[in-house]
């Protein structure tokens, strides 16, 4: 194991990917179809971010609560756009209890319709509004080309669902929901992303309004990491949820959704690995630092280990959240290579010399440069120079992810002219569009997709047809 | 609503629960057969038990994953128990993505199977024991008949499932478990509970032994509130899980498995409810206190309301969950029977002349003395009041139900002379048993079940046949 090496990230990044993967003990391989079990190294990510998330929305007053898994296949259907979009992903159970069900029912691909039925139930008053909640839930969509954390059939998720009495109010908590997302991707898990609404074509079916939030990978391909979605007034209405408003008169109210996925877990990969292996933002990362007791006798095993446990048991009441490797069948070199692998951002060396020279080595798992990678810290400081080399790895990882990002966001007038970069070398390009699907269509001989339309308006012309523009969006290969 | 009262909770005590969980919002019906939706106070309750369950679980070592929902069909055909007693339960995919599956999945009623098959791969040597994991997750039985949290199609759980080298370590991993959860119920839920055995008759289908914890109800009938196995070797046997020893030997690991359920909320409704409605323990309740102003002039709201949130701002701040009704549009008295209803153990009222008091009115949800119910605290006191009122509804509300559940726990000899008082009255009887499964089915004849072997032998005889009995056993009708 410890003489693995991954696939070079900068030529085979997808192979990169699927070996990083397991050798940090994120996934394994199920006998589901397209489906994945989540180790405990890949569910603890998880944990964090539901931890950062849950406190986030509660804040906005939404309530947790939970709807059934299965849905009646009739309910899909009352939508047109939904179920257009819906029926060729659905799971569908039709049998149950050793009987073939006189109704199906499909695995939730997500929770609009059977929200909006009880909805009509809890929604009668303009009290009532608005109304807030959200679920952590597993759903469920037959993908044919699935990708750990990436997209897989069954994914892990929070799905919130919002009514309202205006359109204002509405689009206000999808913006809200969508600055929330913004601030977990960049503050915590140190990607920069690039937050915009979706083209008519690319959004959530039953939607008016969709707004994305999108990181550039590595690769320079962007990753849609959630969205959230200012539903069409039809869609609740398909379900019967009327109030009488202040003014007596009976009307549908305005709805919101959105969700984030385990797929941020790919995109934090993603975006920070590197030839060694994952590389985990301290903020979200499980272990912050793993502690390596180097000895070779007994005496100097109990004397390290004795040390280690003591600023340990320091670090964890200052909050930081730490491991130590004692182990004592395996080298120190195979410690380091298995936690630089999984992306603990920084390990303490302790050995009989440190203990004597009354400091710790500390290795900063980002670090190239190989004259900055190791500092000391005096046993009195410990705590103090984890938390700020800890916060230092937090920022500089943003940092370089922006800069990373920047660099690769292109603007452009004509797809004659970037269409060729696009097609080689990825990364965005921002150009002007003249709102029509055919040009949009034409994105797809170099494999570009519209990512986001943006609030900006430097180019006055369509990429492709040069008819006015109004709007810049930005162009990006996808996953 | 708030004229609503509930059914007699002494005569009609099933009218009793189905109407208290609608009252106080608990759940909703929906439309997928024998599903609840859990709203936000009810789900509010299972938030509380999985952080304080979480921790005991990670306490133990064991880490949280996640593992499909999907398993294929036929993986529950390899253990013969396993699949005789989830056959008739399960549901069944056959349809997705727009096609027929060639193999069809069954939604999990609980995840062995599919954990023994990742199990075989993670496991290869002793030095890849003790295993431990878990997965808070949805599970579907299709169950005939239903009721909200008690027996439901779907229902929310954690699944713990353990690997180890011996069968002692295995019986030590699963009776730890049932101890915390035991602590679970008795300090956090204030349900006395029974630990014990159940017979072989009564096994989770695949287990070798099955330990049980029960609360009896306020109707006298026994709750099964969660169970922990020591599964049979052969189980994991069956996925090929096999591991060298440290002699070099192949052998299977014991496994246990072990789960507590969104059934711990109907068991918390059965044993603290009264006729107004809910009581919430403290430790356990989403909202410890309500607070709410009385006013009746535009200046008294202003004053009463600005002191409720001074107060609450105290209460927050040492770690009390505090809400403030100040709507203007309803009556206190309406607000006083809206918040008994959802069980809020700690009412505080502030009036004009509260203020002038420089005190607030406490009163006591559980109380039934009406000379007792009220006290007041001093401004100056009402955090320190307020938590000893808090921790001592606590502790009364556990010595209540421990004091009816002894009350109505009878040593017996002979079915001839308990059976008609059990069918009558309900009731634990705790007797001898010979062992076998004849004299457990005569139990039929009065509505009793076995509920579980105890670690006592008062009474010598079999209940029925009078054969030596070497284990009392403990009998009652169940839910």
């Amino acid at each position: 194991m410890s003489t693995n090496t991954l696939p070079d990230i900068k030529t085979s990044f997808p192979e990169w990917y699927q070996e990083v993967i397991v050798q940090a003990d994120l996934v394994d391989t199920s006998p589901t179809r397209g489906c994945f079990i989540i180790k405990p190294n890949g569910y603890a990510v998880w944990e964090g971010i539901q931890r950062i998330l849950d406190e986030k929305i509660k804040q906005e007053g939404v309530e947790n609560a939970y709807f059934p898994l299965l849905i009646p296949e009739e309910f899909l259907r009352r939508e047109e756009k939904h179920i257009e979009g819906f029926a060729p992903e659905v799971a569908v159970v039709t049998h149950a209890g050793g009987k073939s069900l006189e109704e199906a029912y499909v695995i939730r691909p997500t929770s609009e319709t059977i929200i909006y039925d009880a909805f009509s139930r809890w929604i009668k008053s303009w009290r009532d509004l608005p109304l807030k909640v959200n679920q952590w839930a597993n759903v469920v969509r037959w993908e044919m080309r699935t990708r750990a954390f990436l997209r897989t059939t069954e994914f892990l998720w929070q799905e919130g669902h919002t009514a309202h009495a205006t359109y204002e109010e509405a689009r206000a908590m999808s913006l809200t929901m969508l600055e929330h997302y913004r601030q977990l991707a960049e503050e915590y898990l140190a990607i920069p992303v690039v937050i915009g609404e979706k083209t008519p074509y690319e959004r959530f079916p039953g939607a008016d309004t969709t707004f994305t939030f999108e990181g550039l990978m590595q690769d320079g391909k962007a990753l849609q990491m959630g969205t959230s979605h200012i539903l069409s007034q039809s869609f609740p209405a398909s379900f019967g949820v009327r109030f009488q408003a202040q003014d007596g008169t009976l009307q549908s109210p305005f709805c919101t959704s959105w969700g984030a996925t385990t797929r941020l877990i790919g995109a934090l990969i993603m975006t920070h690995g590197d030839q060694q292996g994952l590389i985990m933002p301290p903020r979200i990362a499980p272990t912050q630092v793993v502690i390596v007791p180097i000895f070779k006798s007994d005496e100097e095993k109990v004397n390290t280990v004795a040390a280690a446990q003591k600023i340990a048991t320091e670090l964890r009441a200052a909050g930081v959240r730490v491991v130590i490797d004692a182990d004592e069948h395996k080298t120190p070199g195979a410690k380091f290579y298995h936690w630089e692998a999984r992306g603990v951002p920084v390990r303490m060396e302790i050995g009989p010399k440190d203990i004597t020279a009354q400091h710790v080595v500390l290795v900063n798992r980002m670090e190239q440069d190989k004259t900055k990678k190791k500092t000391f810290a005096g046993f009195g400081n410990v705590v103090q120079d984890v938390n700020v080399l800890l916060e230092s790895i937090q920022k500089a990882l943003f940092d370089k992810a922006k800069e990373r990002r920047n660099s690769q966001w292109h603007q452009a007038d004509k797809l004659s002219e970037f269409g060729a970069k696009l097609d080689a070398d990825n990364g965005m390009f921002q150009v002007g569009w003249c709102g029509g699907q055919l040009c949009e269509l034409e994105l797809k001989a170099v494999k570009g997709t519209i990512r986001c339309l943006l609030n900006e308006n430097k180019h006055k012309s369509c990429f492709n047809c040069t008819s006015p523009s109004s709007r810049d969006i930005l162009i990006a290969k996808c996953y």
